[in-house]
């Protein structure tokens, strides 16, 4: 293939990275309409200017820009549940006429009558049982048909909007704002990864191989000379609290040097981000906005925000407050 | 930032990719030297051209363009044995003071007496049992700067070149090539992922993110105020034969379009590419050439290639003929 130099009669030497990287930067402010001109829009955009700009001291070479974004409460809506649980409460009660037994067994008893406090005393072993009889026993395939299904005619409880439209806009436009700057950009997320590949490259952009997330055991077989890979009832791995650094570091193998949470889930995210040597920025969404999406921090059972909100100013994490620094919050 | 077509005056709706794609593929004879003109550089370079040529019917999105490769036989060398083993066995000869009861207790004591064949008698336990005691126990960054260390000092016991230049230059060269149409390329190996992580960016190109492989537990510890990513001595994933598909799901999480193996530890790797929908291209390093690195397939026990010589011609997958096809093998 023809150097690009030869294309376009750039000065042989100066690669077109360089030449976009030395563009001026200002026109971060094109990128991100949805946020309004506050402090924190301000320190991402030094952050990637600092670290985009070939002889600054915090010049970051490309193939180390890399990005991790928790998903459920940082790129989307997380109340009054997890979208992925509403997921598999939906599947349950399609599976349930091939499990009549379900309707005396819990947690499926209480998923199938809605009674989310029956499951809720049930914990987190209830909630395991139902990810694993709605998710396993298919195929890879077959799965993510399901999910595109479900996204295409699922409305949340609340706004009656399609999940999928209950993604942060500015959070959408800050992944294209860093992709346009050299950034490599990464689901790090205690959600299933399956069940968000189904979506994450459509909706944020995000190829599969770059989402990570919890997962079951999957196997390879054969079925009449026809490969599938087959989903099966155990789990392989959790992508949450100190996983998600082993996470970054089973399928990344580098440490970001930007990453975005919004919940103590993503404590170790961050301070494995923010504690590598360097230029690191570290962010937590923190969910101020009872008006136009939900308020919550400390206290809530779901995105719990407590020893972050305590920690961040020490650790020179900047706080995303949604009603002040957002001026819209969905697209 | 500016869009490309102001900057270089593209009229606009054509992007950069587009009109990459649309240049001629000839030039692919500059960038595979090491490659005779045979019919098997023509298959390479045919499904190439096809698959990246818009309003070809053959053509591949950009996003779906991935390319798998097998490490060990298919990028670089593997004999006497996989170059992971010698480094094993150095390692283990490193430890062995802080280890005096090695001295009596197999496999340590056949390995530091640096006898195969007691070695061999003990199976995959006791190559298991040696990459646990050689590979864990350390951080992440320790065992990185490790292999590194090793890699820079090593030498091949018959070439006595260092390891890392013992990578196979048509293949070299054709990752280049692919990466330049527009492919994403991926290892996908039995070996180390840690291991290979250690030199696959500077080796082949291929960052860390980018390559899948065998793997032990990882945890995330704080010590001393540091975060470090431990090494436990357990197994994690084995990234071979039905594995590789595990993997690649895994990992990246479509199915990919080109894959190159060289051993039936990579024939479901090739049967899980070459069996989806639309263009698919299988191949497989044929070790033919005694005199310029090693001859070996159906008996051998490193790199055993016995089924997929006899289903290759049925299944449409190149043999890539090592005598035959290649200019040069080493850089």
């Amino acid at each position: 293939m023809r150097p690009l130099h030869r294309l376009f009669r750039i000065p042989p030497g100066l690669s077109l990275a360089v030449l976009l990287l030395a563009l001026p930067l200002s026109a971060a402010s094109d990128m991100l309409p949805s946020w309004r001109d506050t402090p924190t829009r301000q320190a991402i955009v030094d952050f990637v200017v600092a670290t985009t700009t070939p002889n600054s001291a915090q010049y970051v070479p490309p193939a180390e820009r890399i990005a991790v974004f928790d998903n459920d409460g940082t790129l989307w809506s997380e109340k009054p549940a997890y979208f992925q649980l509403m997921f598999a409460l939906e599947r349950v009660r399609a599976l349930a006429p091939q499990h009549p037994e379900w309707k005396e067994t819990e947690p499926f008893k209480s998923a199938l009558a809605g009674d989310m406090a029956g499951l809720a005393a049930g914990g987190e072993h209830a909630v395991l049982e139902l990810i694993m009889a709605s998710h396993a026993g298919n195929t890879s395939e077959e799965f993510q048909a399901i999910v595109k299904d479900w996204l295409a005619t699922a409305r949340h409880p609340q706004t009656r909007r399609p999940f999928d439209q209950m993604i942060y806009a500015p959070m959408r436009e800050l992944l294209d704002y860093l992709r346009a700057n050299g950034y490599k950009t990464f689901i790090v997320s205690g959600g299933g990864v399956e069940f968000m590949r189904a979506f994450a490259e459509r909706t944020y952009g995000i190829p599969p191989e770059q989402a990570i997330g919890s997962s079951i055991v999957t196997e390879y077989e054969v079925r009449d000379g026809k490969p599938v890979i087959v989903r099966l009832p155990k789990i392989d791995f959790i992508d949450d609290k100190a996983g998600k650094p082993v996470g970054i570091h089973k399928f990344i193998g580098r440490r970001p040097v930007m990453a975005f949470g919004n919940s103590d889930g993503d404590f170790q995210m961050l301070e494995w981000t923010t504690t590598g040597p360097g230029p690191r920025f570290g962010a937590l969404v923190h969910h101020t906005d009872a008006e136009r999406e939900y308020a919550y921090d400390r206290e809530s059972p779901v995105g719990g925000l407590d020893r972050g909100l305590d920690e961040a100013p020490k650790r020179g994490w900047v706080l995303i407050d949604m009603a002040r620094d957002w001026k819209r919050v969905y697209p």
